[in-house]
């Protein structure tokens, strides 16, 4: 047997480990997902990283807390607000193909006549071929056209089914353009440095909890972190069989937290 | 000086070098395309080949027609009729993400409850999220998910600007699913050879005229035919110092079919 390890806290991806989102609504609550997140705040330290790019900090917290799910906004860790202070420390100018309601983290990076990158955050009800047409121009017109995406995923579980995600649109650029990307959010190292920070811990003494094997858990490994996966959201069984071998599978969030926190925080 | 080839038929890009398009119009004729056009089919041979994925054989030469640009319906060649012909021939169930205008070549090809290979050919207005997206998830529940893309284009040409081309959402569906991808459009060797076949002529004595110099004029000397670029449509500058390096670059089409014409139907 592997020696155990010390589980001094947690970063939690939210949706289909907390709940699974369905367009339009609040989305549906993860079985035992509230008390697990409560049982973390009351035992541990907890954070929740996020690759949830449509709202903001907020509104993240808002809806989860409408399920029932105590979550506090300043324990929420989504790319927008991390990628409009990458651009302000950068002096980049942005072209923005985002969601209404994180614009007003990008206050101040107005548009110019001359972008020199886009950001891109949006997929399902915003997403067009003109908005993604107008971000293609905009890099064409580019010297070095940058694209910095709110994450890499190549697809997100929604309650009818798994969905394409910005991943693809990001290669779906870079096709045509030949940019460079930058992902700011899982799994780039950039962007779990932001929970590692938020938690002041170790990363060896993090447990990152999610349901995308590549993105969460592999990306989670690449760091230092313990990499737990839920056969929730959007686990498919062939996830058994994947090159990325989590450090536990569980059924779901509860299971895990209440495995390690009875093991004295240990796995 | 290099020897002189034979020149025995042409074949011709349409979008961009006999006419540009503009969203919701029939476009604008390129200068002396028309007449160029009658030239060849007075002292030559002459096929269409196009990526035109949008309108039928017969709505593309009408189109022309009312440019003034006499082509035949007979003698223009797309991607749609080619690719419900692979399919029938192969036994495939296609998912169909196509637009109205070609969807009578699927004729008998209607979806079944397990399609085994996703056929798109849309962009522009009927694109949206959610085909994309039902293209996705049908690719996702193959066992050996296919895609045939009607071109694989990084951007075409509209009067109001570049806009983004089908190859970029043949990346996105490749990278959210690792489908294999079949382009039956050009620079596939597949379609130019339907080009060489409806000419009748060895590939030797045919000179492709286009705009796009990978996949027009890089696609047809890939096929031992002579390249021509036009400096119209998708013509940009920087071709110039393209890899590709074209048989001869003209201001137009009539420029070209006027050198050719003129020198003995050589070049």
């Amino acid at each position: 047997m592997s020696a155990k390890r010390n589980v001094k806290g947690f970063l939690l991806d939210i949706t289909g480990v907390l709940y699974n989102s369905r367009m339009g609504t609040d989305g549906v609550a993860i079985p035992r997902s509230a008390e697990a997140v409560q049982m973390l705040y009351d035992n541990s330290k907890v954070k929740f990283l996020s690759n949830s790019k449509g709202y903001s900090n907020a509104n993240v917290a808002k809806r989860l807390q409408r399920l029932g799910i105590n979550v506090r906004e300043e324990d929420v860790i989504t790319p927008a607000p991390i990628v409009a202070e990458y651009c302000r420390r950068n002096n980049l100018n942005p072209h923005l193909f985002i969601r209404n309601d994180v614009a007003h983290y990008f206050a101040g990076l107005e548009e110019t006549e001359t972008p020199n990158c886009v950001v891109m955050g949006e997929v399902e009800d915003g997403f067009s071929f003109d908005r993604i047409n107008k971000a293609f121009r905009v890099l064409l017109n580019m010297e070095k056209p940058f694209l910095i995406t709110m994450g890499n995923g190549k697809y997100f579980q929604r309650i009818d089914g798994p969905c394409i995600d910005i991943g693809a649109f990001a290669a779906a650029l870079k096709f045509a353009t030949n940019c460079e990307v930058m992902n700011i959010g899982k799994p780039s190292k950039f962007y779990f440095q932001e929970g590692i920070r938020a938690l002041g811990l170790d990363p060896s003494e993090i447990a990152m909890i999610g349901d995308d094997i590549a993105s969460d858990i592999g990306g989670a490994q690449d760091c230092g972190m313990i990499g737990i996966q839920v056969r929730t959201g959007k686990w498919r069984p062939e996830f058994e069989n994947h090159p990325v071998k989590p450090d536990l599978i569980v059924d779901c969030l509860y299971d895990a937290v209440k495995q390690i926190l009875e093991n004295n925080h240990t796995l």
